[in-house]
């Protein structure tokens, strides 16, 4: 019963959320996970509403369970602490402006030739390569430009941002998953990889449907409100009291629909495959809601549940957060005060795993530099 | 020069999006993959529109590069031959509904024991265990019920639906990621590991604002329509010609906005930190925008990205296609027909390696057991 990344070491330059998601995840999977930080401000994210006794809410959530010590890369005592650090660690994650690690003597060259072992994590804006390498960026550009924000909101209407910030969440991801497959691939080599994610790049590729809207029929899709682009029926439908969703994702799904509504279409062609559902998907809409503003939505979920049939509400954050199926799941953990008190609740791990524990409770987002006492005697020591 | 997952071999029970969007990134790192599907329609992907010459583009984004076979895992010749592929392959894939393995004679612990070097990777829609566990779901049911459509849009509008299909997506991120760190873990034990991972699980821990806002104020946040909640100005803008985005996430950026915009506020104590703008947000778009409606967006974004301050154009599809940046990062690939020819472009893998080819195109996704004859001779061969 043991994490499967317990042993390794993580030294993480990276700040605001895109790298900091991406080492949450490597310290959720078992890894020790040393948060360098700037001397003075730290991690912007510090500064970040809302509060609760001083304290970011928002850092907390993304880094609880790291330690923290304060480098000033520029300094020689400080460099000199930080190579030990590299001795120590499997992994370097940044997310500096390409260019940066190089000025510091820091690049992936140099530390390549340094020690043959060591991954090399990397996050941008724009990647490390393009015409666009070293422009700044944030979540907002990454959603923006990589097109999301183009097919998320009303068709015709404004684009919207995701609610959560994909921008930043997706390039975190894929870096979990570039340095998790370059420690695959160094059990067996030896040697480290540098692993290179753009913001942009990222963001890009969760657009599968809209990318291949465009590539098969060359027009660009726009924002379909509630509804799923190439399903039908998966979208919101008014109940009674307001909205909820229904997806019968296929044909099978569609006729158990048909029975549990008493809609006598199931036979109708212009419904009899997903393709001309999703043609008339406005009128099939209509015929659903004739019948589904007669109750409220408890009851549509219900039913529909019982069918068989996917559906369920739309929940804001607090329900979710209270939702029996979440909790039993343990999706919710505590974030401990130093006193081993409550402070904070946040997102649990969503990767569940044969004997690994899933731990209830994460220990504090550090202060800044608050762990560089263990930190040095734990270089010191064994 | 060799992809990381070269030579692991997945075997793929999954079907529509969250499993196989997994397996695509397991393939594009390296990995052969064997998608086993059931006789006579396959994958329900293959009859989501649009299509080009027959064949469905959505299922090409997910499927390129992959084997098929059909296989019904009730009938005994089939089961031997399932049985001699689960004997060469590393991880076994499946999104069926708790229990479906346990009665085939497959479930996890029949596998482990079988093969205690096997690693299992389950996506459904709520997880293999919790209350609701059972139960169906599809992209919108997680999206909904996991919260990111009640702070996607317009603040106290409809809630909106994110246009990528994050509800899956999400999931099948996170499984890529529970199965490369029980690889990584595998290197070390010899043994292999279940992971278990649910939509709705997934999709709740991207909230990451909104669950420390709703853990650290007690009130869940709504929609913000096009600006994040915890940073200021990181939003959408009016210019002359329409919106674009400015994202000036930090008190140096907002200086430097200022210069570039010539708005004398740097020094207002209204907008001195990220917290109070963030509490003047409304206001500081009005100044902002007094100045931005006199110029085009283009006229903004360059004068800004050469100020040093990240800002950009909200794309469409299209236009992020041909995106000068994502063309060099060779993020748009061509899936080819069994010519060679171009039949479909895709989303190219985000994760960039050193010593790993990025290749710049991709087998055809398979026809239906489209591979039987060559999988038996492999299966038969060295």
């Amino acid at each position: 019963m043991s994490l499967p990344l317990a042993g390794l070491v993580v030294l993480d330059l990276t700040h605001v959320l895109a790298g900091p998601f991406a080492s949450m995840t490597l310290a959720d999977l078992g890894a020790r996970v040393i948060k360098v930080e700037r001397p003075g401000t730290g991690d912007d994210t510090r500064g970040f509403p809302p509060f609760k006794h001083g304290r970011s809410a928002y850092f907390a959530a993304i880094n609880h369970g790291k330690a923290s010590i304060a480098l000033d890369l520029k300094a020689d005592a400080d460099r000199a602490t930080f190579e030990r650090l590299l001795d120590r660690s499997d992994v370097i994650l940044e997310s500096y402006r390409p260019g940066v690690m190089e000025r510091l003597g820091y690049g992936w060259e140099v530390l390549h030739a340094r020690d043959p072992k060591l991954i090399y994590g990397a996050v941008s804006g724009f990647g490390h390569t393009g015409p666009d390498a070293r422009r700044p960026s944030y979540d907002m550009v990454a959603q923006a430009r990589g097109g999301v924000m183009s097919i998320t909101g009303e068709p015709g209407g404004e684009p919207m941002r995701v609610g959560a910030s994909i921008g930043d969440i997706a390039a975190g991801m894929y870096l979990t998953q570039g340095v998790l497959a370059a420690l695959v691939d160094r059990a067996r080599t030896g040697i480290g990889r540098k692993i290179d994610i753009s913001m942009l790049d990222s963001q890009f590729a969760l657009l599968e449907h809209a990318v291949a809207v465009a590539s098969a029929i060359g027009k660009p899709p726009s924002g379909t409100g509630g509804r799923h682009p190439s399903i039908a029926p998966h979208e919101t439908f008014n109940a009674s009291d307001g909205l909820f969703v229904i997806a019968a994702g296929n044909d099978t799904l569609f006729e158990k629909l048909c029975v549990a509504l008493s809609l006598p279409i199931a036979d109708d062609e212009r419904f009899a495959t997903n393709a001309a559902r999703c043609g008339n998907a406005r009128l099939l809409k209509r015929l659903i809601e004739a019948v589904t503003l007669d109750a409220t939505r408890a009851h549509w979920i219900a039913k529909l549940t019982a069918a068989g049939i996917p559906a369920g509400p739309i929940q804001s954050v607090d329900e979710v957060m209270k939702d029996p199926q979440i909790v039993a799941r343990n999706m919710v953990v505590d974030v401990l005060d130093r006193n081993g008190r409550q402070a904070f609740k946040a997102a649990g791990n969503p990767i569940k795993m044969s004997d690994a524990e899933d731990r209830t409770a994460r220990a504090p987002a550090p202060d800044l530099d608050g762990n560089r006492g263990e930190i040095l005697r734990w270089l010191d020591g064994s």
